[in-house]
């Protein structure tokens, strides 16, 4: 049995820790809830709070329509700040727009069209459901094939395994970068150049991975990416999502939904559309206003706190999850159903377990909030800005707890 | 010259106006400002701007992921409300969900195919441009035909105009109910009926006519209709959409983005698309929770107000401005440019003038706010809850000022 440290250990960690002062810039009106589903929807810091009350009294409740000179554009403002501080993209790559599963449904068009001729998708086994059945459905519509890489529920996926899926007919690989299940954490950079060998074009979905790991999409050549701002981004609950266009594919791929807001000289209302140049052009509605402005605040927040301490506070969280599910819970007949290693994976881990979803109920009852994720796995998602290292140790005690019969 | 009521007459009307005290439940941080701009952007009602803080510090903040009990339900919900104070349309058959012109994408290709083998859309040159730039894109991929019902730019189109656009090659029929540059308003019923007979499906935009006039969506037999939240019902700047569909068809037609909330039994995260029976299979991501809230208070404290009371008083309000108009405004070179018969046109109305553009942005810099929409127009929206009688003559006295040379 690995050794594990003891509480007092675990809480010195946590006054030593250079990012304990950020969670004070969060509303926490229970300090005593172990909220470990930060993964799933983040807290708000207070200055989304704020902003929000602003954006809602002040720029509507006051500037009214007027507003409209900062409002429109919130989405490149916002996008160019994930880009720069999470996504390691360029200015003018990035917009912030509609919904994950719309952005995705948008540019797997774009790219399906870009690569007419090839009639193949591939995705994995264990992708986001949403992102299956988007695929799926454009598939069915369009007749195409659609190859999901056989992925270890618990490991992912190697490179290699997306390697035996190419050939000349693949037009697109769409997956997560980040599993929504085990945490695992996928080879962005190998995947893309195998991609780009095959001739495919590459889609990533980053919305487990955005302020949780370190990305960088221009580095490694990603043509397309998209996200949802309410995890770690702390953007608040359906928060709008992201999408990225690698700059020179953005004038030579067409997404299918053409609004008013990806229009040149929009308010000029012509009648014929004539997307803007540049990113602008895969915006399509009128863009969440409100939204934008929390997203905004939340984002700018956590990039303040300062991502390398972020993504290293994040390996010493999930670390402690790792060594306390050995040491504590393996008896008891849990086991860890994420990768050990931590350069592969990100900011959460699943315990599987039989009674998983018994567990998972009666850790919320008792205040602390895991999430149960089929099958029969316990999810914990750990928030460095929020998450303290004695969270985790309590709630892996009151998990042993109710293993051993309490 | 027609005759029009002194600034005292119509203050009276403002002390007689049932709705008068309505006017205290929204925000008006600045009493002075003329706003006439409702039907682009409508004024925050208190109750949107306490659901708004209670939404984040309550429901997000303390609540965090347990709250998805609540929200999951919003869409639905909000759905329901509005189908029943504004839209005519019985429970479960409106959601709230994405932009309008994502929602219009989405309906009107699940239309199309629906009506395959057709291969024509009708709408009409005066629409908003976002409905013809997405009807010009989804016929551009499917090599449709497009056709364009010539309206006239202040009085809109007769049912005998689309009759002569329909024959059996017409799949479709899509139409904004109030123009939203003239406010002209089309007959839902006769039109409907028209494009039946044809074997044609219709999908209305409402964007312009929803908390403004009455709808009956189920007794006009509409199929499809979308719309959106921002403007008399006062969800806020880029408030969530909603999208109709006839309880008939809703497991008749099928939406080209396949995503998670439309999937049955959504969190087993089953790994294939099988949609929810009912109105919410046309949900797709994520749906924006703090915007969901503000919209149904916002909506909630209309309805409050009446409808009846509300539809008569933007009769007199519009009436008013077609008077004042007339009687000061034609000698110096303006001229109404929207129906004049009040059963033909919605809550706002056009005043055409070769200086429009300029007119409107010197009206704002003193305080009276309308929108300047080409060509040659100032468009003035009267929100019945809360623009006063007063606020008309004043606003069309400053503008016969600036017309006579001040």
């Amino acid at each position: 049995v690995p050794e594990v440290p003891s509480r007092a250990e675990v809480v010195g960690w946590d006054a030593g820790d250079p990012l304990a002062a950020v969670r004070e810039r969060y509303l926490i009106p229970d300090p005593e809830l172990i909220y470990l589903d930060g993964n799933s929807l983040g807290r708000p810091a207070l200055a989304a709070i704020e902003a929000l009350r602003h954006a809602a009294e002040v720029e509507w409740g006051a500037g009214l329509i007027r507003s409209w000179d900062d409002w429109a554009r919130l989405p490149a403002q916002v996008g160019d700040l994930l880009a720069r501080e999470f996504l390691g993209a360029h200015p003018g790559e990035v917009v912030v727009a509609d919904s994950t599963s719309v952005n995705l449904y948008r540019l797997l068009v774009a790219a399906l069209d870009h690569r007419a001729g090839r009639d193949c998708v591939v995705t994995e086994s264990g992708n986001f459901p949403t992102d299956l059945y988007v695929v799926d459905g454009v598939a069915a519509r369009r007749g195409l094939r659609v190859r999901r890489i056989a992925a270890d529920l618990d490991e992912g996926f190697e490179p290699g395994a997306v390697a035996e899926c190419l050939d000349d007919s693949v037009a697109v690989v769409t997956l997560s970068h980040v599993s929504y299940r085990s945490g695992a954490l996928a080879d962005m950079e190998r995947i893309t150049a195998l991609a780009h060998e095959a001739g495919a074009l590459v889609l990533w979905d980053l919305s487990h991975s955005v302020g949780s790991v370190p990305i960088r999409l221009a580095d490694t050549g990603a043509d397309l990416a998209v996200g949802c701002g309410y995890k770690y981004l702390g953007g608040g609950p359906g928060a709008p999502a992201f999408l990225y266009v690698r700059r020179e594919l953005q004038e030579r791929i067409v997404q299918p939904v053409w609004g008013w807001f990806g229009q040149s000289e929009q308010f000029r209302m012509s009648d014929r559309y004539e997307p803007r140049a540049g990113i602008g052009r895969f915006l399509v509605g009128t863009p969440p206003v409100l939204a934008l402005r929390a997203l905004e605040a939340g984002a700018t927040q956590l990039a303040a706190a300062g991502t390398a301490r972020l993504w290293a506070k994040s390996a010493r969280l999930t670390g402690l999850a790792v060594d306390l599910t050995d040491g504590w819970l393996t008896d008891h007949g849990a086991r860890l159903a994420s990768p050990r290693d931590p350069a592969r994976r990100g900011s959460h881990v699943c315990v599987a377990h039989p009674r998983a979803e018994e567990l998972t109920a009666r850790l919320i009852e008792g205040g602390v909030v895991p999430d149960y994720r089929g099958p029969e796995r316990l999810r914990f998602g750990m928030a460095p800005a929020t998450t303290r290292f004695v969270d985790v140790w309590d709630a892996w005690d009151r998990l042993r707890g109710l293993l051993a019969g309490g």
